[in-house]
């Protein structure tokens, strides 16, 4: 039912993203590093919204449903709406709802999304991409959605920000892999041989390439995020032939994606994923049984 | 000149292994994990062996020419034979040399050797392999290398056995990557989705098969091994379209390398990287000026 006021928190592993909500607006919201990785305790946090705000429901979506969570919530199957995800809310009790997360089962593959589905339903249900479209969520686990008709029929993830953390921290070309990652022409280049989807012999190039001085080592790591963004596009793009592109993402993140597309001769869109997030929240929190 | 007696080092940046050689035999040899990344005290191992086995030449090759080794010995362009490093091993002084790298400059891309060279020449010239075949090493840096008429002309490095240790070690899939990888049923279909090359999806895909009961954990070493080798396999079989592939590998190693190249329908035939070195390091050592 549609209530006057309800907290909304996009719950995810490494953050959390809180919102309170009256009449369909957003009337107080806060970022904080309590994501279900750092064991928050989940009561005690839900009873601190409740001292702060008062009674009132409290809707979750994000990892804070999976099993590193607070309540495990099973997955409503793909294809899903937002009817299928509010009808299959966890009721914690006392107010609290967990939504579901979506998965993919069958076709050969397997994936999973939890929190996500909020954005890209969201999205759809304000008019923010067509009803008929290709979702980007940029991210440590990028996911690329197709949604037909509004409903979010398949998708896939990919690592990529998994992959570049890795080399960052843990890797030989972690020394080379220091500067900032910016949308520039390293990046570009990046983005046209990470097109080939020959990345592990294209990764150990960065270091052929500084070792010989082919590559200035303050372009690497710019070199070295297009090279994975451009893999992961080349590979993402035969899946959806026609249409441009909406990317859910910051500023950034949106930039460097957008970028990518570009070389790859893909029309995209940035679409502001906070909207998204609350377009979906509160759509579910008014179809919550 | 050809010595009666030398000492030959294959010394890598995570071990080293040495040998003592009369008459172009192998009366000795000893492996330990004395490799440059453990900051060997350089001249002081040296000392060690003189006072061990006294004095007589000794020739270093791998890492221990590298900028993290003793003494950088710069790389000899490709196309590069035996003589050719022979001509250029660092002269470190004391009957000491090191043979150098070798390094592919231009044509778009570049790429560095240092130890490989060894084994790869020392394989043709021994008829190990035919005078013109494609040669790869598997490891933590696979190369591919091609030989025409005895000489390495070009090779690529792709860094599949590095990708898997940080997944293994550090990734989302570290708990799932616990048990050992076998040549099995699992490592052949991961060996299948490899040559799809999608790693970055491949790779998540091994997660929500999990999740949704898709995969057993105790396959998801061998599965995701086989994915990055399928990768690795399909990325590079289109460099070298004719012919057999010759590995120069331990038994497991090349066992994986061998099932995935026949997945891929190319011949392949596993060599002793051993005694490939042995007639590497033989001739050059009978080449030095």
């Amino acid at each position: 039912m549609t209530q006057e006021r309800f907290i909304a928190a996009d719950w995810g592993t490494t953050n959390r993203r809180l919102y309170l909500i009256e009449k369909g607006e957003v009337v107080w919201t806060e970022r904080d590093d309590l994501g279900v990785a750092a064991r928050p305790d989940f009561e005690g946090e839900i009873g601190a919204l409740r001292a702060r705000f008062g009674a009132m429901p409290i809707l979750l979506a994000g990892m804070v449903g999976s099993s590193i969570g607070w309540r495990e919530t099973p997955y409503v199957p793909a294809p899903a709406d937002l009817k299928a995800l509010a009808a299959q809310c966890f009721n914690v009790g006392e107010g609290v709802h967990i939504v579901p997360g979506v998965a993919l089962v069958g076709a050969g593959r397997a994936d999973v999304m939890r929190g996500e589905e909020v954005q890209i339903l969201g999205a759809a249900a304000a008019g923010l991409v067509p009803a008929d479209a290709l979702l980007i969520q940029p991210g440590t686990h990028s996911k690329w959605a197709e949604i037909r008709n509004g409903v979010l029929t398949r998708f896939t993830t990919a690592m990529t920000g998994e992959l570049f953390g890795l080399l960052r921290q843990h890797s030989i070309l972690a020394s080379a892999l220091t500067h900032r990652v910016d949308a520039n022409e390293a990046f570009d280049r990046g983005v046209r041989e990470g097109l080939l989807r020959d990345l592990s012999a294209s990764l150990f190039g960065i270091r052929a390439a500084i070792l010989t001085g082919g590559l200035d080592p303050k372009d690497a790591s710019s070199f070295a995020s297009g090279l994975l963004i451009g893999a992961e596009v080349a590979a993402r793009l035969g899946d959806y032939e026609d249409g441009a592109a909406y990317i859910l993402a910051d500023a950034q993140f949106g930039a460097l994606y957008a970028a990518a597309l570009a070389i790859a001769g893909r029309e995209a869109h940035i679409i502001d994923s906070h909207a998204a997030f609350l377009s979906g929240i509160i759509r579910i929190e008014s179809l919550l049984p």
